[in-house]
């Protein structure tokens, strides 16, 4: 390392923390500036500007070019470093870590440190690695799965190892995962959000930059936020939101157009930016039933987690730019019924058959060996999370058809005949396996007789069936003709 | 009301009038332009200003602030009016109903009111509001399912109510549904659409916000359209539509990028703009069977509906911007012939055996609580739509994969192996079950033997299952490699 | 035609062969200029501009009319070409082919005719027709089915016929399938792409294009696409990555935002645009299991194609823009070893358990009339496809949750229970029927005893299952709390 390099970490340091107690309406100021590139840096470009030469422009467009922070302001590394290798008469390391980034970025590191993003290579766990470990995958790619590295560990992270050459192993790396760990103990990828050479902030303020990873089957928060009033403004008004200012405060920078970044992690009045993508959320409805969030942070090790309530208030901090307090309020009410109303529904008396029948060994105990696994993991862990999810970012659709729909249609046309199936076989087999279905059957038949489930048993009271009958002979009026259907 | 708001009202509704009989090739004329900001707006802006910043900004950003039309010339209330509340010494409603900007925009509220978007409160009925009520959702979140207030409601609408402090209640708002019943009995939000304190037109013409409720599994006009020709040319052009433009004539002010609002709604040669969305549409794809779409104007209650060989005619006028008549006739056969496709082979006979499963009490009279009522309903409710909107706005994809295809599937490896299961459990029971079951039976034998079902029981004619070989061989010749698959 | 335009014609020609030879790095030279527009294009403008005024507006903004390429030079026809008719005096045909193309861009002619696009409408086979013709059409559309003129043929492409006005019939035109076949015997569609008047290089550029085909359940690429790395940065950029310039050099006139003709098509530094849009692709992962690109080729009848390991080579030339060696041979080891992992593991032994339930006549012989049918189909043909493209593209979500996980879903819980429950339908047959029940069973057994599936039996090792045992404690901790679930 340069005594330039040296100099220049030292300074950014100092302004790090010097930009750590700005409030949020006070333009960022860089958090370090060099005088000029180094002579390092200068050498690597001479190459690279032939052999990879959108790196080298993605640079030139970037912060860093501005302030004279070059390649090996960041690649440089030791011998002894792990990963290190000799390039050209310079020692470098090709994987730059969130330790690399916290030489000048130090408060952005620290709030990312304390967020679930920094735990996301440690959530997989349980079902979900058997299923790309055991179910899904074998042992042929370097004694792991193929799935893990072109799969999970693209969201999760990898750990990454380094081969004999030592280089980064093909399975862990490429690899930009949210909570990778790397070769330098840290956790994180600033690049999973800052990706590739243009280190830019506008980058991870677009939605489908976080579209990366939340999306798809088990949390579609970007299909939910394009659908919803905050995707739809940005749609319409992308290009008026100033998403380039360094200094990018809903309400005073822009006003329409939230991005996810808006909501959880950027400026709003009174409110500072943060990395910490958890400060802001209430619930964590990951689970077969929702948790308070920090709950579910303390479960993941975190140290410390801020209470829910105050999560909850600073998003209402952020809410009130643009919406009154009567708004926010009915929002989260109807928000906390819909958590409520799966759980209590769906997500407790579920849980309770799945764990009576798997403690009864009535549902074998290789997970995902029987059909009943598949049908209980989607209903919580896609479909029910995706009803929280869309009632969360105001996504009807999710809400609805993508979420208590498809619960609902699990729930009463696969999930309770299955359980009464696997009932009947223990029933069937007498013994032990006869005494646990029996107990199994009866929780299903009193779960089925409660006042959330009766009417599929025909047992609505007389008066609920006459409201039936006449919502459908109205609707029937409008909708149904008995000739000529096509006229 | 102070007499400022009075004459701004009366200036603006004889605007309004002469708005209404301008040519679609002037430009319109602001319904209202007050000479000056009221001091009311100007005492809600003191404290907004700071309170909600990013309202008065989108305000500040609006024809509104242009035309002096502020806070109070739309919140402004009376205490007798419900919903209505003492604000710092002003009387304010927080819902602005079409009413409310029927002071202005008359004749828009007016086409508002004749269209299937001002009745979408009333379109939720039978089948999805038991889905809703019933088995998805339970009374608990102030009477009712939590579901309605999150999910259905914040695309068809609200029917409003105030609490006992007068101010609207969180089961039914907030909400912008399309068809809310307001307290003023006013049904609609024109804020679905003009979403927020911009009030915007170009927010209405992204196909964005149409796709806040037309969009997923069984409507996906969202994603058709982006899949389409006209989709593509937007996602290409969008920055050269001149879509803030407050006259937007296709083939005048721009010759690419059809949005929704383009087809549907704007204004082209010779056409004038329309707030009836359906004005231009001649099948109503909505039930298990395509309806006219005048036909089913009527059975919802529409007061003289439009024929729709107009409606249609008004489309061919919009499509001639940019085709050759040749052309937009080939479209529409192609169309029709999907449509009768859909209908006959599937649509018209699976309602006829599930007609006849119900009629015979061998599919019980629970709705949702067979698995049959599932496979049925995402037939035609889903999948069936699908198909025929693919075809109504050319997205191949949804035709056939997410269309037909599903449809097809659904009817031979679901519905009619469940309805032959039903009929031989019919049998089994004996006397008028079985009596029932026996009609049942061959109508699904019959069903089964005509020309389109026929290849299911090994029916085809020698030259066909010939000719099917013929094409099979041809195309194992091209993919199928016996030895060494991977090379 | 007049002289005029044959003149023009044949200085094209020479253009087009002079540009051909032009490098990457060259501008592009119009491959004809007209030194003004023919008296035939100022007549048809004369109406048009009237008639259908978007279509002249999109001319008015494409490089034809600059370079005074107008109506009648390509619309022009003589009376003895079929599909010409005769119009206010001129002969004209309404669909302009790859031929009329040619006559000023001969390369990109001859690029396109040796790709497999230009092969789109014989892709269609086997099981697919028997899909759209049988399972899901009928006979009722012009003595063809319905849905293939709405659906499969708006991507493949149809067989044009005129009927006996000597117009295009409608259910084969309208019509911009990629491998259209023409009246003239010409195959494709150029306005597939570029799509109608503003036949704009830009408009093919964009992702949005490709997906007009490229999406859905059995290739989503554009969803894939828009989650990939490549995607987010497109969408973060799409603004600054010239996209209209003639000349697109990555690297050179754009460093971010990369679309899918920036790897397949277009120039890099060193490396040609093309329009045989598999000259960069390795694997052909359409099939059961994937095979080489040129193996695939040279199945489809395609001349003399491309050795993968040059293709592979050519998109290495493209990645290196922006990705260091190492990091480019790390991605196609991930890529590799996930094909590898979805043949081994699904793939083959899938494959071979179908062909040995057809063979032994225990899966009936009439395509789609069984269950396996669909559930083989869509495990091979959506699903395997999805995770597939999903490593190819780095996707993650494609690869698992819409790929794998699917894959293992159906091959376990439906695949195998359906071709053992086939197996004891067979066995209780006796006869024939029995012996071959006996082998296809023997080889389900051996299949799932291997080391991919044994878990499957729960003949997992102690070690494998205190592996499990240890990771499913270490999540509940983290996850599973007993009480007060809501806290």
């Amino acid at each position: 390392m340069t005594s330039h390099a040296v100099l220049g970490w030292c300074a950014g340091a100092l302004l790090a923390i010097a930009s750590a107690s700005a409030t949020a309406a006070s333009p960022p100021v860089p958090p370090v500036v060099y005088p000029r590139l180094s002579e390092e840096s200068a050498a690597c470009n001479e190459c690279h500007r032939e052999q990879t030469p959108a790196i080298v422009r993605q640079w030139g467009d970037s912060g860093h070019f501005r302030a004279n922070v070059g390649c090996y302001e960041c690649h440089a590394s030791s011998p002894s470093s792990p990963g290190s290798f000799a390039h050209n008469g310079f020692t470098v390391h090709v994987i730059v870590t969130p330790n690399d980034c916290a030489r000048c970025h130090e408060q952005e590191a620290a709030e990312f440190r304390a967020s679930r993003h920094a735990r996301a290579a440690e959530i997989l766990g349980s079902q979900d690695n058997v299923l790309a470990e055991v179910v899904e995958g074998n042992t042929a790619f370097l004694g792991g799965s193929a799935l893990l590295a072109s799969g999970c560990r693209q969201c999760h992270g990898s750990t990454v190892r380094v081969g004999t050459d030592g280089r980064p192993t093909p399975d862990t790396w490429p690899n930009t995962g949210m909570g990778r760990i790397n070769l330098d103990g840290s956790r994180g990828s600033c690049a999973a959000c800052h990706q590739r050479h243009t280190f830019s902030a506008a980058q991870a303020r677009v939605p489908d930059t976080c579209g990366k990873c939340h999306l798809g089957p088990d949390h579609p928060q970007k299909e939910i936020y394009e659908e919803s009033k905050h995707g739809i403004s940005y749609a319409a008004s992308a290009q008026r939101i100033n998403i380039d200012r360094p200094k990018w405060v809903v309400g005073e920078d822009y006003s329409v157009g939230p991005t996810c970044a808006t909501c959880h992690m950027s400026a709003a009045s009174g409110r500072k930016a943060t990395h910490n993508v958890g400060e802001r959320i209430s619930w964590n409805n990951r689970p077969e039933v929702s948790l308070r969030a920090d709950l579910a942070d303390l479960k993941l090790g975190l140290p410390d987690p801020i209470p829910w309530e105050k999560r909850r208030a600073a998003m209402k901090d952020v809410c009130q730019a643009c919406h009154a307090p009567a708004f926010v309020e009915g929002f989260y009410t109807q928000y906390d019924a819909l958590v409520a109303l799966y759980a209590e529904k769906f997500g407790v008396p579920g849980k309770a058959i799945v764990e009576a029948l798997k403690k009864g060994g009535l549902a074998g105990d290789t997970q995902f060996a029987q059909k009943i696994d598949w049908t209980w993991f989607e209903l919580w862990h896609h479909e029910g999370r995706r009803a929280r999810h869309g009632a969360a970012m105001q996504g009807p659709d999710y809400t609805h058809w993508h979420g208590l729909y498809e619960v609902a249609k699990a729930f009463y046309s696969e999930f309770i005949p299955e359980a009464q199936a696997l009932v009947a076989k223990g029933l069937a087999a007498g013994g032990e396996k006869a005494a646990a279905a029996g107990k199994v059957g009866t929780l299903i038949d009193a779960t089925l007789a409660g006042d959330d489930h009766r009417w599929y048993l025909g047992r609505m009271t007389p008066e609920e069936k006459a409201e039936r009958a006449r919502q459908r002979e109205e609707f029937n009026r409008r909708y149904v003709t008995k000739s000529d259907p096509q006229r």
